[in-house]
């Protein structure tokens, strides 16, 4: 497999999408599909997603990242060049409700998300069966409040360099700022409503009391600040007065599965760029 | 024209349903549509909403009316009677902004909306030429922080007693709680977000400084607390990063226009009941 | 549990509400929902589904259903009464695409199908270890052009007077007329496109070649006419240039999914009445 | 006002991008948006949008476009140049449904269509007043069974060389082939069904027969074959059994404005290539 993607982030300014599309022609990368978005036309961030294929890319992956560093130094890109051969490890972290978990893992089964799932983790034991019988790694990690500091430190061993991206599948725990640290951007989660209205708990009923007429998802990254991080994607379905909260709940799994399954999707196809706590998703 | 409405609402209990249509068919009327919707099984409310034909209305609903009151009496109901010859009289309130203001006489001129429109008031002069160019009349009452007192006693004496629904389409003024009192859940306002996200003012700016993925309008009854009341209907439409604030004012108008229209002909049409700040809405 | 539906459809005419509700009352019912609808004030049918409580209803189904019958006889009805504690019993008939039947699967283990899934039929046996798993017996009964007639005997062998529902959850073979007609209404299929557009074979093909920029898919009663039954429900997505035949499949996988289940859940649930090649559905 | 915009097809291959933008770059302009789009990495067709400021535009466009050409004859290109200053011109064609027409100008007046509006031309003279109380000019040309040659030939004359798109507005009369063959993919038709379901004429009567749960509204460019051109965009709405034929069409008029609204804009912002009878847009 010889198809790469790269992301970049940088200063608008002239003439970058002609030194990205003329260096990679030069070396010999056919082009296939090219995103740009820039935010502002005067001063402002411009963002591009290239997918090319390059003959023998494995030998000269090394060699095409090296000389494209001139270039990224003139423009002050950040950028990141992913190769499709090698395949995202997700950790898929899981409390009690198995809607978010099953999507997953049926749509991976399907060949629908291209990336290996490398663990499941959870304050429970109750999916552990149904898991390992995909042949995926089980940790049951329980959390209660005077075992909260150990556990987190469990989770980091566990997931820390040897997975991509972490997944919290309807994950009924805040994450630990010592995870975010190092999964910046790499950890996404659902939320079961139209954020930013009803951050917290129990947002079905938060929106039964409120009388909303449209319910909702969202799938964002993980920041400190709770429900607070970048939206990378949500979705809304139609309810009525006739809906009582477990009719809400029940509505709202759809969407969840959904809207997570679409996030996870445009992640691993590095569709996502982040930039002052909002996205850029090339879709 | 011999049709008319009931909307009842009280406790629920065995017998209700029956009572009521057996009333109705024993007075000669011919039920055409009946909803009813009961919160919870055990100890809830119930909500009915009943249309019905009698020969002669005209001259027999004040006996009717008369002859129901030991049935609403029994039931503890709260009920009103509508007669669809007796057609609602509207006040539309307006600032600068005109796209509810012309989706709505757009949509009365269709023959859409089954009412009069008594008046257009507005805090400026704008539109003062449009409106009565279909024959409406307009009050330009402006506003300033020191007229206000007296603008809002001015509004009272126009529209009190005269008009029978509000309607504020794109109003930019916080209503006085003396117009509030007398028409209460007959003020509808609509708010430029996905309620209860971005309360108050610039919600699209809001909307665009939280990266949201889809945007929405609020329609919803008016009561003293900003944003907070009944909500009527709510619709969303998708955008992305590339949309700016003036974009998604833009695609935010004709939401707007969408959902206000919906919501005023839904009282017009005797469709929506109100319950401790939620709306039952039969459509 | 003591709780049952009523489903009735006859001419409109006066009174029908009344003495259908004073019936319930007499016999000591308690309404907790009732919905109708008239397709024409003046002579039209009048459609009908009422849920009540009845204390010690098994005792008394019986002696309820025989004193209906004068109300019945009076105003021409078609009518059902359904207990719930009786579930209904499905067969589901699956091919080879394994998403429809993992989303019901799922929904009735996660209690969102109040049913009893009797069996699985299919003409492959790839799935037959993951749904006996479930404890749910699979008959995989292989279908050639040769083997056509004899294949479709024993299905209806195997169904006839053993269940409730048939769920074509993507069974790519056409059914035979001697299972729709003991199974008229009873039988629901989903077609993967929008229908009527792109009835028949590969509609996402067909979807593709035309350009539409919104894909759907559509639950339906089966009838003798290939996908041309009366309509239960209908979803869509919006697509793009960019979504080429297996995208628009993957995408569309999941609108089946929800489309199917929800017509099931509605048929479950007594929501459904069909007149002239089209559905009432009380949701 | 120095801005452009060019609308690229050819044949896919190596170093287009890098060609374009190069060239671009070395002329001194500055591209504000890219989009491109690929049919099939292999041997597929490449589609191209470019916005760019060049200082001097009006000077340097000719200068420019001559340049172009030997980039544009190496990738065997189908290519045009627009400048942001030359406004499309636009002829709106009606009849005696005035809902699209008006959104059309209110749009307009709200700034939001950057056209002109040359002329409105109708077969009816409903409209005239209306029309021209914007200051446009308003043609009223009937067509009966015995002039309609002569009433086509009056339509070209009056539009032929001075319009740029012609919009049909629910615009109730086929056109000519000798109008469709100067405006190849510069006629936009709203057609009030979402095709290709309900082709023809009556579509709401259609969609109410089959018993549909979603309608919908199509805009496409006019081809020889009825309702059968280039799709460029579709949107719905939910509608139940309750909604009969008059409601079907009131629900449908907001979908058609909505719908045709987009597809004009679009088309005047260049956003739209047709190839094969399907459209690529960038949107």
């Amino acid at each position: 497999n010889n198809r790469a993607r790269m992301l970049i982030s940088c200063p608008d300014g002239p003439g970058i999408v002609a030194a990205v599309s003329h260096f990679l022609h030069q070396h010999g990368a056919n082009i296939v599909q090219s995103d740009q978005y820039t935010m502002d036309p005067e001063g402002g961030m411009f963002f591009m997603r290239v997918e090319f294929d390059l003959e023998q890319l494995e030998d000269r992956v090394a060699g095409l990242k090296n000389d494209f560093k001139s270039i990224a130094d003139k423009f002050e890109m950040q950028w990141n060049l992913y190769q499709l051969s090698k395949k995202k490890k997700l950790a898929i972290f899981v409390s009690k409700e198995d809607h978010c978990l099953v999507e997953l893992l049926w749509q991976w089964q399907a060949g629908d998300l291209d990336a290996e799932i490398s663990m499941v983790v959870s304050n429970h034991s109750d999916m552990k069966e149904y898991v390992e019988s995909f042949g995926i790694p089980y940790y049951h990690i329980p959390v209660t409040p005077e075992t909260k500091a150990e556990a987190e430190q469990k989770q980091l061993d566990i997931v820390n360099g040897k997975v991509d991206l972490i997944v919290l599948a309807r994950y009924m725990q805040i994450v630990s700022p010592a995870l975010i640290q190092p999964y910046r951007n790499r950890i996404i989660n659902i939320h079961h409503s139209f954020l930013p209205a009803f951050v917290g708990g129990k947002p079905y009923a938060q929106a039964y009391d409120r009388g909303v007429k449209i319910i909702g998802a969202t799938a964002h990254y993980v920041t400190e600040e709770l429900d607070g991080g970048p939206i990378i994607e949500q979705d809304v379905q139609r309810v009525s007065h006739r809906d009582n909260v477990s009719e809400l709940k029940r509505i709202g799994r759809t969407i969840e599965r959904v809207v997570l399954a679409r996030a996870v999707k445009w992640h691993i196809e590095d569709r996502i760029l982040v930039h002052q706590n909002k996205t850029v998703v090339f879709n």
